[in-house]
């Protein structure tokens, strides 16, 4: 009992310690304006001045060795298979491995105890968590850096201080709701000669464990919105990373389970279900019957599987095909190098990059005239060659790829249209093993729909001439609403154009940036004001962080009963 | 284009109108304490005194004749098959039908008239609705008596001003969730050296058609939530009432249009979609490309079906097994005089009517000592044959029986235990052929559980003897969460038993009302303050109104460009 009094005693003062944060948290959930609780630039101004060094050395010791930080126990061996798309060779690194009954059941067992701890308590827990991983942010970069591909810059930014706003945006929005009906109330009803005075209280119930299933892509920014969500509700979490990248996640998880621990708290609240790319346990974890949510990242065929899963809350980001419409612009030499910035960065592996270009056969209007189809394209690739053979930008914008598979389609794109710019090699002055592929750029008519209806993941570009602005808003927003979009980039002078891109697109459930030059692309999705995937077309079911990706996670139950006076 | 500026100026002074009101219910929303937009007492002072004798003349003029009130166009032909359960007779009240082809098409295309209604137009456009429906509650009392069976009080009270305030709930939940989110911001992100500036704007996108799918029993209040939650989100609605009770809801749709109609809105955004018991149309128009959302109350065959449907949002409140748990209590007279009470109510035919009552073998403990489950059945019988028995209470309490399968139901439930309590037929005084059935009384034991786990609707009591209180909290909470569960009473005196049945109840998501005594009943569940039907049982997946039931109706969309300046 002295225990227990402790316990909660050490819980809310990590409430009061990080309350004005979430406070600002929520503010900034509802002003949408710019807000980010965590720095994006790796400074050493704001990190320290060995934050990086440190952060290198800590990554590098990971390395052939077994990742003995979390501090869920009966592991049944130790695995792993990453590997560096950087160094072409196995991280060495290995993880505790556990059955799937042990994971459920542990998980089942940590739902009774934290579904009683208060949504305030649970807040302050969680922030602490991506406090104690803001120490870690350049170990984090590393990590992802080695496993997913991605450029040293992005793989700071995304996984580290982008990765935490979204978890805290996550965190803010599940409080917010979680506080949103009373805890207890005197409900006093006059009948006429008196009156009728109930005592009424009301409880959100977590649904029960939940299962986050990562991609190998974004291990941290896509997971920590679904685990966060979860854990701010009352849910405990098996974290399921891609096989191909866990150490970043893992890093992640480590941290909650140590402040867990510092709580009194079962740390198997949040645990880490690591597996290989042999031996998957993903479905078998999905279908089991403890399992009560799942967060997914990933292809459609296994997000829509888990979707139709009978009596199981699911959140999915799935695949799409994202569009660009070029009709008109002040400037097309500054249009077209926003462009060619977004379909390079991260060699186009990420969920927003633009793959389909819709241009008029009339060519597109600018101050100086109307430039050709062909001109158009032809722009297009000078940009992408000047980014990509420029030293100082094109490795670190490239970054390498994950996924033999993606160099293997991005080669073979050329069955799919005319190619004009052909896929490459650029060498990285710091690996000289990396996997690099450069961008292909395709040219193609609207009427062979087929050839780029489906996504094409990775650096491909398919330039698309169609009759008009007109079939290009209606293409875009017909492969959106059937086959999922995530973004949209538009480039238009005329209001009434804008106003029809905005409409067709609204009805596709698309998010549309127009006319983005300089340093913002249509990639980005910004934590506290974007969100990210709307919910209402084939990408995906659910939204970062709308009031249903946490609504949906817990249940209000009421108890009533007459008030005693 | 002048036309269009005063509808605007029209509808926004409706808005203005009602915004006290619609603020008045968004915070009630949030205080859950006792609020009631619409006077639920039928007193002549509040409705005027000839509102009664005026509104069953309106009712009467319906009977054999065309219900011609719809501003819908273009029905093929005149059909109806209502029955009153007190006359035992047809009323004779037709409808126009249309076909599905002609709703779903007229839906789809009032779909673009309505999305493009700002929120507070068409909060004040249901608001104002709601108005016009007050006038008419007298009418729609006996239009809810003649088709439900339902006693007149509990027939005005339901279907008017606690369907109105449910009704306004949904308005100002909607309201609420639609203007969360900033219609416009400015994104300023600091670079370092430079800033960015986003404009940003978001949208509430409306799903599309929504199918309102209602009960026999209760044909406004448990389809005006669904409804006016669709159509605040920018939804147009296909209201299609059980064949049994359509008179009621079309009281509402009529005045819903009068009111599109005098805005200049296409009146197809609220469409009544008739049909009769030879003939339906749900499945039809539920399975309908065009469908987009589904709300429905009734069966839960019929409703899970409907759940699983592909690429639908639906919402359902199906069947449940509610009980009462008899632990201990102050005054078993007073307890059980109250629950008898909620049995007999409309004879059963409401989704929160408990059915199955868990009392220990060894008795329930009062101050006066421990009454033995002979006795405690014994005197509940007593308390069922006083209320029925008396001339002033009996026949208004218990209604008439909607459904002759019902009445079957109840007369044939003697095969599941040993009836203590034969159902039986008492006089209504105003309508000689009335169908009715008073209560019957069964007991059994906890170990026949095949007997008591299905509802068992109508006005059926199975008192069950189980080992302790211990086994009667495991009971109610495995069938709420096997077979769902929408109420649930409980008796104690004592605080832990209380907490464990708090703890127990919660993990099936079932709403518990502890020692109701006096004029409060297990049964009801007022706007504002009891979300009713939790969405976390089988008993359904939808809550009237939590945040989900009408954030999940649209979907935010964003745009963003660069500030001009």
């Amino acid at each position: 009992m002295i225990q227990n009094q402790k316990v909660i005693i050490q819980v809310m003062s990590l409430f009061e310690k990080h309350e004005e944060l979430i406070n600002r948290a929520i503010s900034a959930n509802k002003e949408r304006t710019f807000y980010a609780a965590f720095p994006e630039h790796p400074s050493p101004k704001i990190y320290g001045e060995t934050a990086d060094k440190d952060g290198q050395v800590a990554f590098k010791k990971h390395l052939n060795s077994k990742f003995d930080e979390l501090l869920q126990t009966g592991e049944q061996g130790w695995i792993g298979s990453e590997e560096s798309p950087y160094l072409g060779s196995a991280l060495g690194t290995t993880y505790p491995s556990f059955s799937v009954n042990q994971l459920t059941e542990n998980g089942d067992k940590a739902f009774h105890a934290w579904r009683k701890v208060s949504p305030a308590e649970r807040a302050g827990i969680l922030t602490e968590s991506l406090m104690r991983v803001k120490e870690r942010f350049f170990e984090l970069a590393y990590s992802t850096m080695h496993t997913t591909g991605q450029g040293y810059m992005m793989a700071f930014q995304a996984s580290g201080p982008h990765a935490c706003d979204r978890a805290l945006e996550a965190i803010s929005m599940g409080y917010e709701e979680l506080t949103r009906v009373p805890e207890k109330v005197v409900w006093d009803k006059p009948m006429g000669k008196f009156n009728v005075v109930l005592d009424k209280e009301w409880v959100a119930v977590p649904k029960g464990v939940s299962l986050a299933i990562g991609c190998s892509t974004f291990p941290t920014w896509n997971t920590v919105p679904g685990v966060y969500a979860s854990l701010i509700t009352g849910n405990p979490v098996i974290v399921k990373p891609h096989p191909g990248a866990i150490l970043p996640i893992a890093l992640v998880v480590a941290e909650l389970q140590n402040v867990l621990k510092e709580q009194n708290i079962d740390v198997n609240v949040c645990q880490l279900a690591a597996d290989t790319h042999d031996n998957q346990i993903t479905k078998e974890l999905a279908e089991h019957t403890n399992v009560k949510m799942i967060d997914f990242t990933g292809n459609s065929v296994f997000g829509s599987y888990l979707e139709k899963l009978d009596g199981k809350t699911v959140f999915t980001e799935k695949t799409g095909v994202n569009s660009i419409i070029l009709d008109s612009c002040d400037n097309l030499d500054k249009a077209l190098g926003n462009i060619a910035f977004s379909v390079a960065l991260y060699s186009g592996q990420m969920c927003t990059a633009p793959q389909n270009f819709f241009i008029p056969e009339s060519g597109v209007k600018t101050p100086d005239g109307v430039v050709s189809f062909d001109d158009v394209v032809a722009k297009f690739n000078e940009q992408i060659t000047g980014l990509v053979n420029n030293p100082k930008a094109g490795p670190f914008v490239l970054g390498a790829i994950q996924n033999p598979l993606t160099k293997e389609r991005t080669q073979e794109a050329s069955k799919l249209g005319e190619t004009v710019l052909e896929p490459g090699v650029i060498e990285n002055p710091m690996f000289g093993d990396a996997r690099i592929c450069t961008p292909t750029v395709l040219t193609t008519d609207s009427k062979n729909i087929d050839s780029f209806s489906e996504e094409l993941f990775g650096p491909i570009a398919m330039m698309i001439k169609t009759k008009d602005t007109d079939e290009s808003i209606q293409l875009a927003s017909k492969l959106a609403s059937e086959y999922g979009a995530i973004s949209c980039g538009a480039y238009t002078t005329d209001a009434n154009t804008k106003e029809k891109i905005k409409d067709a697109m609204s009805l596709s459930y698309t998010p549309v940036s127009f006319n983005l030059t300089g340093a913002i692309y249509v990639n980005q999705n910004a934590a506290f004001s974007d969100f990210h995937v709307t919910g209402g077309n084939p990408a995906g079911n659910a939204s970062f962080t709308n009031s249903e990706y946490v609504s949906k996670r817990f249940v209000w139950v009421g108890f009533r009963e007459p008030s005693k006076g």
